[in-house]
């Protein structure tokens, strides 16, 4: 198949569209893959298409391959299910609502659980049926707050979602590693660098998760990794509450006048100079902060919490929104002091907070550092005042654990296989043990062995097949431009004629059938433009091998380009089929 | 590729859905192609998904085979174009409208003309970049009165549709045809039965446009032939004005009093009894009936209109909704005689009709039967009484003529072609001449070789993509199930061991495998099932061929079934693959 670009619906752009931050963005739009229709929407131009194809044509390869089968469900779906599942209100303002002319309400779905749940249960009966897994590759739609960085977090996306349906756990387990084993085909298919880390169940619900997070520099999500092989998304770390202590030596609390002390570095330098512990200096994590935020629920109701941690540790909102899920995050605001008399702004301190008697009914979460017999400096609920040696079990206690303090590189793993290290990353892939939460909400049992109903425990599993192609074109693009791998490249080669007599384009016309008879995707640029132009385009477009058929054809020579590596090599004309027809089938 | 039915995602249904009026309805779900989530929205399991595919598959062939290039547009769409066209307030209520959560207003498309205009405005801007047709394979939206008929008339639904972009008319009809051509290639490859019609083109606008109907008892369109060749639907015939007549003779009109005439028949049996004719009797054709109706424009606004037609005529609603849109037809109620006391109901005549000083304010439009000096027998405005001898052009006029009377078996063909024949189809594909509607509103303008802005012209295209498959299985089903064409099929050949014995079920296999590396793709039926259950699923399912391995395996036989044909062939098992791959070849 040859295509012209003299044809070819595509225009290249020589400035960065305004809005584009990422490089894969940027890419993709000056290449004329993609276009911005609105915030986070956008169409695909026929580049872009051909990649995407081929992207879902992989996905679909590997799942067919593990004997899933492929179906198709609605974009617009009833209400009444999601109702059931209470994720109608439980996606809050994520979730594109809208009524018929009747006044049904109806939802684009942003995932289709309910929906493949009720599907099975109106086709299955028996144990025998199982195990199932189905899948689709569909429009998906999520009202995102930030939409962002073009195919990486949009509004309307492309992506495959599976279910599987077992009757036991063990088969669930079966499920699941078939589902990883497919994603790691698929993603090392696409050519992605990526790692698998354990993840939250988010609003989906279940236990076991991973995500597949394609390592990425500007990539949203933030990893983790040990040497002994530890890997999880922050959100999903979980560090063991912190040994007890023995505090029989601290001293009673005391409350001392701390004025001109707004930082925590200021408070040790001042608690250094004029209240001096015993054994060492105080050090910033030894104060205890507490960080007020207001809880939004779906239904809009507020509700304040308070998270005490270690001094020298921040909030991490990430790991915090993931945990209070569905829960959104938003400020405590000065409106919201008033509500709270006895907050004293920048110095509160935890015999203020706690839902118990002597409380101000603000939940108050501790970080794990916080544990039995810890000593701290912290807000005395006074206007320039802390208090020292207070000792958590004995002078205070939280309402529980929350571990959402930003992580370290070198904190060490959780699971003591070593310090960590941090990395970005974009999320590929998601993969969950969702169990019975689904099945049981819906009503989906069959018969087991012995006539008795069972409820179906389900996995769920999905790609993003539109945020892959962005991904890749992430991880690959350089500064002149895209450079696909070549499996989901939009042509296997790119032929360029240059001059402006008819040898180099007849040649390079004749090159190109011989390409595409053995089976291969030519684009061919018959342009009459400077070689400069046709270089240049060529590099942004990306195509993983082209050739150049130019003033050399007169030597009897044409030259190939690898894209990846810049390499050139001069061929002589005569072998030029046969040497493309090598590399390609390499 | 071997699937075997003990893996397949499906259930056949031993009853009809009691929603399903019409045999495709009815098979794809009892045959588990599809299954309904809401009115007018369907999921498609793994059978129907396999046709669906195929009829892509091969529409998206046809169009690249005339050099359309495919691209893919969001369904969540923007207000701001379709305002500019008008098209938001236009589509009225057949729109699916919904904000984001910031407020913004969003439709899901119905049609892409808006989108492809400006896409094309984004990239082009020479005359040298066209001509060009691009095209999606796309989910569309509309929220339909009435949906219907399963995948006849749905609310969410496949479609491709293309647009084409040129410099000039010559242009616009080449492109037209090109598309004109590459549909009936997709429609015969398709197998289906039907008729190329001049068609109206409503919402759409535009000048020329013809529709593909696939003849079907059961269609929602009705469209008329002529020995002649003419063929047009019949929202799209426009009849001729009758030629005008010498009324000399006629004479002066005179009311009369017309007891208990409620009818025509009765009105005609009165006038012929009392007040003969003077040249023969009086026909119902002599009467003029007048028929009120309120249009219901997109904004709302309710207008009477009132129909002059012969009395033995109908108005044909569809033809008439077809003629007002994009206003909608609703009654004319008591209520509405209460704000216009001029009109006496069972008695309206053209006196009390009209825009002008002596009417009513009611639009009054004539049918071209009603030429200049025609003779009439009508309503007087009077409880109980008629006007005779009123006279077209010398006694009464109307504010113009609208041909929406019902068409008749025999009618002539409006080019004199002969008698016309009416039948019923389902509209498979649309194609319109839009001419520079779109590209004007939304400025889409190129420089022609003289270096001036022209505006653009362009074209339309529409194939109802899975409304094809419905149509198909109209066309194919008989009373026992499904019969697919080959060329859609979900498999190309479905082999049903039966019996206990281990023997039919591995020979069954290795059958399958024998045709599967033949390039085919198999259905075995290797259920623990009877053979009755394993024949009749067969049947409903309609894989073209089938293979029935049986008791005959003993005596060295196997069976080969076309489901078309109903044909039972026994052919030696040793040649059973050999056959087979022979058929399939065909």
């Amino acid at each position: 198949m040859i295509t012209r670009m003299t044809k070819l619906f595509v225009r290249t752009l020589r400035e960065d569209p305004a809005d584009a931050e990422l490089p894969s963005h940027r890419w993709l739009v000056r290449a004329g893959y993609i276009r911005r229709v609105a915030p986070g929407i956008y169409s695909w131009l026929p580049l872009g298409l051909r990649v995407l194809h081929k992207v879902e044509a992989i996905v679909r390869e590997e799942m067919n391959a593990i004997g899933a089968q492929e179906v198709h469900l609605p974009a617009l779906l009833p209400r009444e299910p999601y109702e059931i599942t209470h994720r109608w209100t439980e996606y809050g303002p994520n979730l594109f609502r809208l009524q018929d002319r009747k006044g049904a309400d109806y939802l684009l779905g942003p995932t289709h659980e309910e929906m493949f749940t009720l599907m099975v249960k109106d086709l299955y009966s028996s144990y025998k049926d199982l195990p199932l897994s189905i899948y689709q590759i569909q429009t998906k739609y999520r009202d995102e707050a930030r939409p962002r960085a073009g195919l990486l977090r949009g509004r309307e996306f492309v992506m495959k979602d599976s279910y599987s349906f077992d009757i036991d756990d063990a088969g669930l387990q079966a499920s699941y590693d078939a589902h990883r084993a497919a994603y790691i085909k698929i993603f090392d298919r696409l050519g992605l660098d990526y790692v698998i880390v354990k993840a939250t169940s988010g609003a989906m619900g279940g236990s076991a998760s991973e995500e597949f997070l394609g390592i990425a520099a500007n990539g949203e999500d933030t990893f983790v990794r040990s040497p002994g092989g530890y890997a999880a998304n922050v959100e999903a770390v979980v560090r063991p509450l912190a040994p007890a202590r023995d505090a029989s030596g601290v001293p009673a609390p005391h409350v001392e006048d701390t004025p001109d002390s707004p930082t925590i570095e200021a408070l040790v330098a001042l608690s250094n100079a004029r209240f001096p512990r015993e054994d060492r200096a105080w050090e910033a994590g030894d104060t205890l902060k507490n960080v007020l935020f207001m809880l939004v629920q779906p239904d809009g109701t507020r509700e304040p919490l308070a998270i005490g941690l270690p001094g020298d540790r921040e909030v991490d909102t990430k790991r915090l929104e993931a945990a209070i899920e569905p829960a959104e995050l938003d400020a405590f605001t000065e409106d919201d002091f008033l509500a709270f008399p006895a907050l004293v702004k920048g110095y509160i301190g935890p015999a203020a907070l706690g839902l118990g008697e002597d409380g101000a009914g603000v939940r108050y979460l501790t970080d794990p550092a916080v544990s039995e017999g810890t000593r701290w400096i912290t807000g005395a609920n006074e206007p320039g005042h802390h208090v020292y040696d207070l000792v958590m079990g004995r002078d205070f206690t939280s309402d529980g654990v929350l571990d959402v303090a930003e992580l370290r590189e070198g904190d060490p793993a959780p699971d003591g296989s070593g310090p960590l290290t941090l990395a970005r990353g974009i999320e590929l892939g998601h993969i969950f043990q969702l169990g019975r939460k689904y099945a049981e909400a819906l009503g989906l049992k069959v018969l087991d062995p012995n006539g008795k109903l069972v409820t179906v425990t389900m996995g769920s599993y999905g790609v993003g097949v539109s945020r892959a192609v962005a991904a890749i074109a992430e991880e690959t693009s350089d500064e002149k431009g895209l450079v696909w791998p070549r499996n989901v490249a939009p042509f296997d080669v790119h032929i360029v004629a240059t001059g402006k007599d008819a040898a180099p384009l007849e040649f390079a016309a004749t090159l190109a059938e011989a390409v595409s008879e053995a089976g291969f995707e030519v684009l061919l640029d018959d342009r009459k433009a400077s070689p400069g132009v046709k270089f240049a385009d060529a590099e942004v477009l990306g195509v993983p091998t082209a050739v150049v058929v130019g003033r050399g054809l007169a030597e009897g020579v044409v030259e190939i380009r690898d894209r990846a590596t810049g390499e050139r090599t001069e061929v002589p004309a005569s072998e030029a089929a046969e040497r493309v027809v090598a590399i390609l089938n390499r």
